[in-house]
């Protein structure tokens, strides 16, 4: 495709929306991405490159000098300037820096660098419109129009003080209707929605979406306005939350995608399956342990993968809808009123495995009365545990501070499959009294 | 604490956000609420019960009449007012609808009421403002500020034709700019995105966080400009929608929270635990049916829980990067391809697996070496077949127009428990020949 035609790409592109051109950049091989991103101004490229995929992208940058790094990120809005220099090897950043034309941004950027990428400052931007109290309406609306050149869209005006302390917001309506002469400081408004620098990125989402805002003020330890952060890169930390969380339960410890190499994914997955495996061999030698039983009663083992199959089930629900409800916030009440409810749950739903289990076994596998019986008695018991497990442990990492998704998929998996079948065996063992 | 002291409680939460009250009126008693919501004004309260908890708000519009119920209505923005509606016992729908002063806002509202949930439509609010392209400046500027009274926030400034076909936007700078006299049409902007109003909020999501947008048009089947999606609106269908394909892939069948009953628990959560326990009978008639082979190597059956184990994880694990590839649109590529990536990334991982159990089953069970040998075979053929199913039925439902979420969860571990154990004896039989 990219072969000679320069006029005609550009003209073609020119009618792109800048992520559909990002889209096609990450299909296309380096080099043909670069000289995708070489033949573009860089108004254009500057977008397309932070919609590219990361691995692109750093590929791409890669064959570009600093001064032409540079130039793009001049383009761009200050967090997506910073999420990109962080991605470059260390040497260069310098010197990325360093070639960038307008100092105020570099100074924003660098600023913006220092900020863990999982808290509010690691969201934020710097472009923003602010007055001062002390100015009047005249002084406030010329230097709102020198500010607004860099703000690509207007969300809200905000109000500080001499010592730059965010004190409210001040509605475009009202700039607009009062004379000229009117000092900020009697018309703004001083209730305004703000979030710590060092507040955490999902709690951020949690409050921008509860309080539906399209934008939220960023202040510093001491109260000083810093940055705002805006609805859209909510959305995206929304989006990877989410897609932690599902990967997480599914046993995935690092994040990969469906594209990444053989070696990566295995990376991602092997330590999970190592634990799995443990507990298997764990399992092993309770089984072994349990060698006279299973001479009497061979049956037994057959359902050992019923057994397991349950407790795993049964913890994965229990654990999956705490760790929502933690995640939701509409986890309330005693711990010991939510474990009383899962021994409920686990006793119906226990009971009706049980059931039909017990019929199953008898009619269709001619296994004594006692035997189905104590197959019985040991599936609602198993499921009663897993249950309690599974509301238990997310509960208490949450406590503890660790994240409660951990503890959903093969973690939970695993601890069940042992107690399952040792709570199984036990049961077995001292009704049938082997 | 709602006992006599009306007019403290109306100044106190008089401060609050609307947000805040909602989540304290969830937490009160039905009566409490009602009372609550009576004593504050209607443009407060309409807000508190579009943010309350849906059960809860039934249960206090179910105290309200319907006269109250459409006065609430009336100060929603017609999305909100279509929602609450849609909770409504039918019988009360329609008195509630004919109690709406302004006929223009309940039009709207029923107009929203005949589409799916989960569409566009479902989505849109009627809340936007439109010209005409044939008007000039002047006119536009006039019909916008009486249109704009009805509009919280304005995104864009919607351009149609005189048959109300979606022409183009308008830039407020580009308005405000050009004299008065000239016409639309010569000012905006012919190049808007927007959605057929029955595409899938799923799409509608996408749509938006790629391009970064704020509000989108929705036209009808014939390009016709019939309402607007904000952002907001978006950001809670990509919760809803991660909150359900994590529900799917730990088992549960409906939309539940930590917070009902122990009855709606249990139906969400039994059907999958019973499609794990016809897995279980299933393997347990598979085991049985391996007697022979059980009576000379008892040890084999020791090593179940780990094979079944390490097939469910597998299992899970492929299924959710397939998953998550499908709804990121990351996969690329023939199936064919994908496949066999399944099957190198199964063979490092049960490479790795086999050789610990290998070593673990010799040493510590001193199983004789063929027996050893045998397990660590078996084990990474499991394993390969588990990631290979894994990772072929979210594609093949995705095919057919299924959401592949459902294919994790229960469903990959019982169709892996039983495959993965049929293959382990079946090469035990092989290798031991019995």
């Amino acid at each position: 495709i990219a072969e000679q035609k320069n006029a005609e790409l550009q003209t073609m592109l020119s009618e792109f929306h800048y992520a559909d051109i990002a889209e096609i950049a990450d299909e296309l091989e380096v080099e043909e991405a670069t000289y995708l991103i070489k033949l573009l101004d860089s108004e254009k490229t500057s977008d397309i490159l932070a919609e590219m995929h990361e691995d692109i992208r750093e590929a791409v940058l890669g064959n570009l000098t600093a001064k032409e790094i540079a130039s793009e990120l001049e383009e761009l809005d200050t967090d997506d300037a910073a999420d990109i220099i962080n991605e470059l090897p260390k040497e260069i950043i310098q010197e990325v820096i360093s070639e960038i034309e307008d100092r105020e941004h570099a100074k924003h950027i660098v600023d913006l660098l220092r900020y863990d990428e999982d808290t509010a400052g690691g969201l934020m931007a710097k472009e923003l419109v602010k007055v001062n109290e002390n100015w009047n309406v005249l002084t406030c609306v010329k230097e709102m129009r020198s500010q607004a050149e860099n703000v690509t869209r207007v969300h809200s005006i905000y109000v500080v003080d001499d010592e730059g302390l965010l004190k409210g917001r001040l509605s475009l309506k009202d700039l607009l209707t009062t004379s000229t002469k009117t000092n900020i400081k009697d018309v703004y408004i001083p209730k305004v929605d703000s979030v710590n620098v060092n507040e955490n990125a999902e709690e951020v989402a949690k409050i921008m979406s509860k309080y539906d805002l399209e934008a939220i003020p960023v202040v510093d330890e001491i109260g000083r306005l810093v940055g705002r952060i805006t609805i859209d890169d909510i959305v995206d930390v929304i989006r990877e939350e989410a897609d932690k969380d599902y990967q997480m339960a599914a046993g995935i410890s690092r994040e990969v995608e469906a594209d990444d190499s053989v070696w990566e994914i295995t990376r991602a997955r092997l330590p999970w399956l190592l634990i799995g495996t443990f507990g298997g061999l764990g399992a092993a030698s309770i089984i072994t342990s349990f060698q006279p039983l299973m001479n009497d009663y061979k049956i037994l083992l057959s359902f050992v993968p019923l057994v397991q199959a349950t407790a795993g089930n049964v913890g994965v629900q229990s654990s999956a809808i705490m760790v929502q409800g933690l995640a939701n916030d509409t986890v309330k009440g005693e711990v010991a009123a939510r474990l009383i409810k899962e021994f409920l749950i686990g006793l119906t739903n226990g009971g009706a495995i049980a059931s039909i289990v017990l019929l199953v076994s008898h009619f269709m596998f001619n296994t004594p009365y006692l035997v189905s019986f104590t197959i019985g008695i040991a599936i609602i018991l198993v499921i009663i545990v897993a249950a309690i497990i599974g509301t238990f442990i997310p509960v208490f990492l949450d406590k503890r501070g660790i994240d409660p998704a951990i503890a959903t998929g093969p973690f939970i998996t695993t601890s069940n499959d042992i107690f399952g079948i040792l709570i199984y065996f036990t049961i077995a063992k001292l009704i049938l009294g082997v």
